[in-house]
């Protein structure tokens, strides 16, 4: 993308009230505007970043064989009744009446919904194990927004959604999650760290939060190092890891902790990006949904429910991956693969390397931010400090002369002079 | 995918209160199902639909530099105050009060959002021209919904906005999306004919409606067959396709239509799909928005609105295209790329076959939707002619002792018997 042609309205200052790292980035680097309290616009820099998480996720949960759906975001009172969350949801559901004076809302999440689209089409034991999963925007009117996308109003969710037979296979399924959770972290190039966590209004008797560390985070948890050990493992073991100590601050208990420890205890700053749930026959009994087993018995289907808050994942990735100078995008989740910097453009030969660069990379089916703006060099490489992208092609009046570019990784600030055929073999290299 | 591991609730019989084809299809085919009136939860095989036909019309916005941004669902009606839409729009607007008794509402459009985002953004001619876009979730209260969702409440629209200098370069705007949108609907195997039409609650002085030929259509159109002759054209002549009679029963006038006839005028049932305008300086008078000129004066920018529905178009491309047995997709959005029929999943030699094809076509990038169920031959001979995937492969158990597959076209009914060399060939020329 040639910046002359693209929307990337870059802030020079620290806009107020921005009270985090994320927020205030994600403003100056042209991710998002924020419309009114709590609803933002993705700008096309911000937008490109939730496209790349949800691709993620969705190749993740595809493999363990979850199943995509799409559920309306406005939703009619009465399934909620039949739970009885419409009554104890609170004022964080945004309650509506249609024209006609019908109950509906904005769905803060969607257990009822999928439960009744079980309901109506699944009616045997044979149909399962089953995991459905949308990725939509939801709604949960905070009483004070803030934080930018980290805690907005409106916000784009994966949720998803186990039917098991019974207890123990719907575990199994839980157990599947956790893991595939896991390995969506890990390839944004996080830590995460699973953490027990209470049930809330969502119920049931076992749940996780998935926070990841950044030393800026809103929330302390506290775990046994051998659980950063076994995230690390190409397969983590989720028995081993729900074994050892890990609890955020609201749960934390020191008594306990000391108990179990193993290893060493360890606290740190992070951000919660997941949350799941294994809440039994809890909307079966509720909303009285049935399956046959094999002896021909109707049977309550054990659930559970998985959360992903994907347009919060990219402010605390931002949290955990930034410096004084700006966003440090994971390789696996940069808006681009690289940037390319004209720094001459009325410069004959910088052009000339420019485009043929920006053509070859093309060609490659890499993306490139390709800065043809008439702006100053100094003002160019703080943007593109700004914005993040791992690598950048440097392309000055000098070196052009003698056919050569720089190569900038944005992480180590290491510079290296390279000519035309070197620079494409590295780049091809890392593809 | 394997229907196995699939979700596909497949309907032996029409529903009740499906009045028109494409609402009966679609719920026969397991592609969605009706949440509450007017709301539809999409279904795996209606969701890929969706994301068809959003990939097609994202590839033609961005080929003529078009931005796409998201914005958000719920709004401010303080927005909608200043352009004094919010007092006119009348009860299909589904109107909401947060827990601070703030009026909000589920947008039905975003003229005001994307007008408050480039006043907030956009300061100078230079930066213009620009064409912005979204794929989101609309509301529209509709007092009777019905025929599915091609009029439903919630649906899924792309929306693009263009601002410009003055107004014939918001004119050359306007055109550009115009001949976008022929390609965009003759890329999905339709025969788009573009309307003159009423501005409506948009405003402005200059509207098309772009309508499909379907026999089933809901509307009426009336057009000089030109039209069609230059519609089929590589790069269709804005002017002269505006220079010929065109429009839908709602506006068409017999005198009107005689006097300008060229050639020979027709009559054919059809689907609205799509809707732009050029509504000048509208918003941005009402809304206080300028940008400097290059003489450095403060002017009003011209603008101009284009919608695309994008679940409607799932039901209208089935409307123009299915027959007494069910769907047949256009190639270029079925949700898959073949069907594979394992006729005899007890048979060795037909499995083997079959799993042998599956891998082949999967490691070619090809989306198989493999039926590996336990259902009669007959039932799966039924079932693939109602989901309409342009291609079948069928395997059955006294053929494949021979090596021999069965290929048939949906749409002409034709089987070829063919050994696995000449059908994995023939597949592949066909990609």
């Amino acid at each position: 993308m040639r910046i002359s042609q693209y929307f990337l309205p870059i802030l020079k200052e620290d806009p107020a009230n921005a009270e985090v790292v994320s927020h205030r980035l994600m403003l100056r680097a042209g991710m998002i505007r924020q419309q009114s309290s709590g609803l933002y616009t993705w700008l096309p820099l911000g937008l490109k970043l939730i496209k790349r998480i949800e691709g993620i996720i969705r190749e993740e949960l595809n493999k363990v064989g979850a199943i995509e759906v799409m559920m309306p975001c406005i939703q009619p009172a009465s399934l909620w009744q039949e739970s009885g969350r419409y009554d104890s949801y609170g004022k964080e559901m945004l309650r509506i009446k249609d024209r006609h004076e019908n109950d509906l809302l904005f769905a803060p999440t969607a257990e009822e919904a999928i439960n009744d689209l079980f309901r109506n089409n699944i009616k045997s034991y044979k149909e399962l194990p089953k995991v459905f999963y949308q990725m939509n925007w939801k709604f949960r009117d905070e009483i004070r927004p803030r934080f930018g996308v980290m805690r907005g109003r409106e916000f784009y969710m994966k949720d998803a959604y186990s039917f098991d037979i019974d207890e123990r296979s719907s575990k199994e399924s839980y157990n599947k999650i956790f893991v595939t959770y896991i390995k969506i972290l890990k390839r944004m190039g996080l830590t995460p760290i699973p953490v027990r966590a209470d049930t809330g209004p969502i119920g049931g008797s076992l749940s996780h939060e998935f926070h990841i560390i950044a030393d800026t985070g809103e929330s302390d948890i506290f775990y046994d190092t051998g659980i950063e050990e076994e995230i690390l493992a190409n397969e983590p073991d989720v028995t081993k890891l729900k074994s050892l100590y890990a609890a955020a601050d609201d749960v934390y208990n020191e008594e306990e902790a000391l108990a179990r420890k193993n290893g060493q205890l360890k606290q740190h700053k992070s951000i919660e990006v997941g949350h799941i749930f294994y809440y039994g026959t809890k909307y079966a009994e509720a909303m009285k949904i049935t399956v046959m087993d094999a002896t021909g018995k109707a049977i309550y289907p054990h659930g559970g429910c998985y959360g992903i808050g994907v347009s919060r994942l990219v402010a605390a990735i931002i949290e955990a991956s930034h410096d004084d100078k700006g966003i440090i995008w994971p390789k696996a989740v940069s808006p681009f693969d690289l940037s390319l910097l004209n720094l001459h453009i009325n410069d004959d030969q910088c052009s000339k390397i420019c485009d043929q660069l920006y053509t070859t990379f093309s060609n490659l089916g890499l993306e490139v931010l390709y800065d043809d703006s008439k702006a100053s060099p100094g003002y160019k490489f703080s943007t593109h400090e700004l914005i993040g992208i791992p690598k950048t092609i440097i392309v000055g009046a000098k070196l052009a002369k003698e056919g050569k570019v720089e190569l900038k990784d944005r992480k180590t600030n290491n510079i290296t002079e390279l000519d035309l055929d070197s620079v494409l073999e590295l780049i091809k290299k890392d593809l």
